[in-house]
């Protein structure tokens, strides 16, 4: 079988973790790779056997060879490339989220569905073990109707000054893999948002407009209710769990350990804190993402998380921004049916 | 030492759970017990030596020889027991909610201040040993500053619709022990209430006016934020945890389970579900709440949980009812400053 | 129902622990007890109104009004006493070991067994929560057919040097429980021992001739093995774990905490050390060994732990003594064919 | 920096194992696999990209180009193949055990230290993340002087009778690994051996002379004392836990799991059973392995499980055999001191 043909656009912290994935995996070549600075990414592309590094996005998607691309480049230049790939007939994974305004995410979405080609959003927490292993009991039917879903995430530390100003603010950067998340687990749509939200950690977060403290709270179309427990700095680590409760019983994810290792002593019993970050963390969700998504790619069959549910996380996020603004709960369908750019 | 003389009023589950408690402890006498039923107290209140079985409370607030009454009858009965053990100047421990109605709970306040009598209120779960080491943990500045207050608060099965019809609602009779443990933990005051809730479990219960399930967010005084989630069914027993998150650290406690034995077979790994109910669970918390309060009543000292504890959580309970009712956040002050009466 | 009339031999502190239990307990009256102090017991017993205080047990096996008593005192007393009350026919409950010398034991369990009273062996931890909902799942067939009973037990601090002298040793002292817990749990009979120990922590114990750490193999008469772990010292407080294996899986029992209030900071993830030592770990066991001695008092039934449990037990740890000083497997058949003083 | 060339002589299982994890790592090449079926492995080489598939280990050793081989074939072949590779200076990388017969071993050990090439054992478990945690604990300090090593290692299905045949029996074969673990725990070499065990899982196993559950005492140099509990069935999964007890304090480690998932419902808390086997729960640890063996042949430095580790771990297994076999305690002394051949 002839490997898939890939090249990956934006080679910078998440564009190299694919790529470095990828290279390792059967019947994938990483064929090309393009970047703003392609003379920062060349040692490390030579030195994983990546041929060619390329310095614009254009280059990659006019590549004949290749099947698909990674969209790994920042967030303003997604829909762009999406829409450039997608008339180029490419397979498409993109990071999110795929944009700063949901009405320009529902034109790429448009686009690839034009093309008739996959589109795949970068929701990589949906392959975790845990978190896939709830799934398949909430949809085992092991608890029934789901009743709630509680969501904890929160990151070992604050991101940078320079970070937060570029990052769309915490609900669209941080908050939105939560969203998704908690439809992924609940099996409906969320329709309502209040975010209660503040700046409890470092106020020069709150400087720039932004917070580092949100407790969100859901609904969603089949009844349910939720909650989302967001900071940007716990100091025992990246805390990253979550709880579904239905008719039946209740199914819980915790965070994991970089060992199990437990010490007894004069001051009681202590373990590791949880791994650290992301990459710690998900590392195997990055994995089996690259996985389903070559698997897409092959079988010219559904991704496993699409474009619309790219659209719906923004779309909650953008409730939760509106929420924390107005201080009351806001609809989905209020945002959904606003035009114009709604991220400044 | 002189045993300390008490009289129970009221001899139902609760009024004999702690005449049963203080009949075991050393330093405490009681003398009579009061019911409107008093022929179906009489057998149970011989057998543990409780000598008089009485059918009117004045007649325990008028024995001489009581320094101390614990009022375990009927919420609707609560502040005209304290106002008249108040007057004759016994010590008083009332079960919660004090009243149906914050202004007449204000006024059972102000006849215990005015009489210059102990008044603690029954939030029996501040003296269960998980919680009451969480709260001794934030106060020792284990986790620094308190940025959220997080509680599960499920019941193992919903109450019977005659129980519901005169309960005051989930917020007034279940949920105001959340409140109150919200503001025990978090050591500020609930400012302002969004609750989400219906009706997922029982429609009879929803037919009486009343929810079943509910996912509560909460402000606080010191801009912490906070969350409740509560059901009326578990399907695994009583589900009661509650988390503390702050500037340096998170504090957890867990359910309690009849045993830790563990079973590993070829299905998996388990064990035993949690306590069944509060009577399990909160069996020693019962105990030391009685021990505290006649440490209060010995040395004419400050009750643990005062009246004025009650009065704010009962103000929360109706904050969230009028946030449920109205679909938005509301303030406790906006519920302090009304007049009349709120409960029908 | 007339209370059970019981009179307690030994006012140290088992004698008072079964003492404070058992006036708490419905149906049953503690009529009087005997010490060699009577007047350090004096005060004591009037707090919790316990009429008579006699200075020789002599005094209450003659109490034709009792029907019960528990034996509390030294352990080279306890065959002369269960001799007596089994003559005065009551009901018998006696601390464990029985004795320092088997023969002698078998003579107290013959006359126990002559006067046709009950006689009930102290081995409380059968009556803990956890290793008894062990026993049941093992017996319910869980885990099949057992293969192994694996047992850790170690104390928080080394006894003093005056008790080791009087002791018996630590095999008879201390791995006599563990002795009993691994035939109950096995539901077999120990045949072989073979004990690894020696002097890891104190070296005035070994001064004394005793040992403070013991690894001790077993063999099981249904060919199952089994393994103890002692020592007189875990700096993290009382460790009192166990395990089974089957055919079919395996049920562990862990230790008990205070609370299971966990802290999350940056240094990892702490818990309170296990209960300190017996008397809080095994509180509930010691409660429930006495309601069911009780019943067996009044059921005129059998009792839950027998004389032929604490023989086996003792036969046990002679053999361990064996094995240790000639460093190979000893037989229980061996032991139990030995005449004269073994105890020296 | 030029790859590390490697040979891999053996392509069952274990070999592919670390072949695919070699072929995946930056700085290694595997040059050439030998296997006496080499058509068999021809079609798997390819796929990985090894170049060369040989029918004779002398090929390999042969080949001027590697500098190492990895020797994965048949345990009897073991001695010849290191002997050889020494000679034409290879560094070697052995699995375990070296041989059936430890005076063969000694020779194998002598061959490479005569070349001065570096000797690592495949003692995998060394390397995973929890053994090693516990390991640097106890490095550290952390429980002070070691008083007890205690292993729980079951497999969870017993071998074929083919496999039993050719193991050299459960000692040798599954038990070393155990040995090796406690004595890279204890930090001490053990010094004597007491083994129990039997036939209690598979009559196959008995009627081939060798047994399928064992529990096993040690003693080490440093006066600590051992347990290896045995199992060659846990319904449950493969089990693998750990416990050092020290002065100061104890640590444990526990199995891992395929996710940390659980699940509350009307018949208890449930989560899925441990990973499988060693496959599943050693994968990280081969990874490692390889990794730090790569390190030892490009700094020429020492290898973190040397020959020796690899024959105090077959004394253990031979003493183990002899103990079992004569119902006593057997010192490595009185192994270490036998000629001629003892694996009949």
């Amino acid at each position: 079988m002839r490997p898939v043909q890939i090249g990956i656009i934006g080679a910078g912290r998440i564009g190299r973790l694919h790529a470095e994935n990828l290279v390792r995996t059967a019947g994938v070549n990483v064929r090309a790779v393009s970047d703003l600075y392609p003379d920062a990414a060349r040692e490390w592309a030579s030195s994983i056997g990546i041929p060619k590094v390329l310095s614009d996005y254009r280059e990659v998607v006019a590549d004949p060879e290749l099947e698909a691309v990674l969209i790994c480049s920042p967030t303003d230049t997604h829909v762009d490339v999406i829409t450039a790939a997608a008339r180029a007939g490419k397979a498409i994974f993109c990071e999110k989220p795929v944009s700063f305004d949901f009405n320009r995410t529902k034109q790429a979405i448009a686009a690839a569905e034009q093309a008739g080609v996959p589109l795949q959003i970068g929701f990589n927490r949906r392959f975790d073990p845990n978190f896939r292993r709830v799934k398949e009991w909430v949809e085992a039917g092991k608890i029934g109707k789901v009743h709630s879903v509680k969501i904890t995430s929160r990151d070992p530390s604050p991101p940078s000054p320079e970070y937060v100003r570029s990052s769309g603010g915490m609900f669209v950067d941080m908050t939105i893999h939560d969203f998704d998340m908690a439809r992924y687990l609940s099996g409906s749509e969320i329709t309502e948002v209040y975010a209660a939200g503040g700046v409890l950690i470092d106020p020069a977060i709150g400087e720039m407009g932004d917070i580092d403290t949100a407790m969100i709270s859901l609904k969603f179309a089949n009844g349910a209710f939720g909650m989302i427990d967001n900071s940007r700095k716990a100091s025992y680590g990246y805390d990253q769990r979550v709880e579904v409760f239905g008719m039946d019983g209740c199914i819980t994810a915790d965070n994991d350990y970089p060992s199990n290792a437990q010490l007894f002593d004069d001051k009681g019993v202590h373990r590791e804190k949880p791994k650290y970050f992301f990459l710690e963390r998900y590392s195997a969700s990055y994995v089996q993402e690259m996985r389903e998504f070559m698997a897409a790619v092959r079988g010219g069959g559904t991704v496993p998380v699409s474009g619309y549910d790219g659209l719906q996380a923004e779309l909650a996020a953008y409730a939760a921004r509106l929420s924390l603004k107005e201080g009351r709960p806001v609809k989905l369908q209020e945002i959904s049916a606003m035009e114009g750019e709604l991220a400044g």
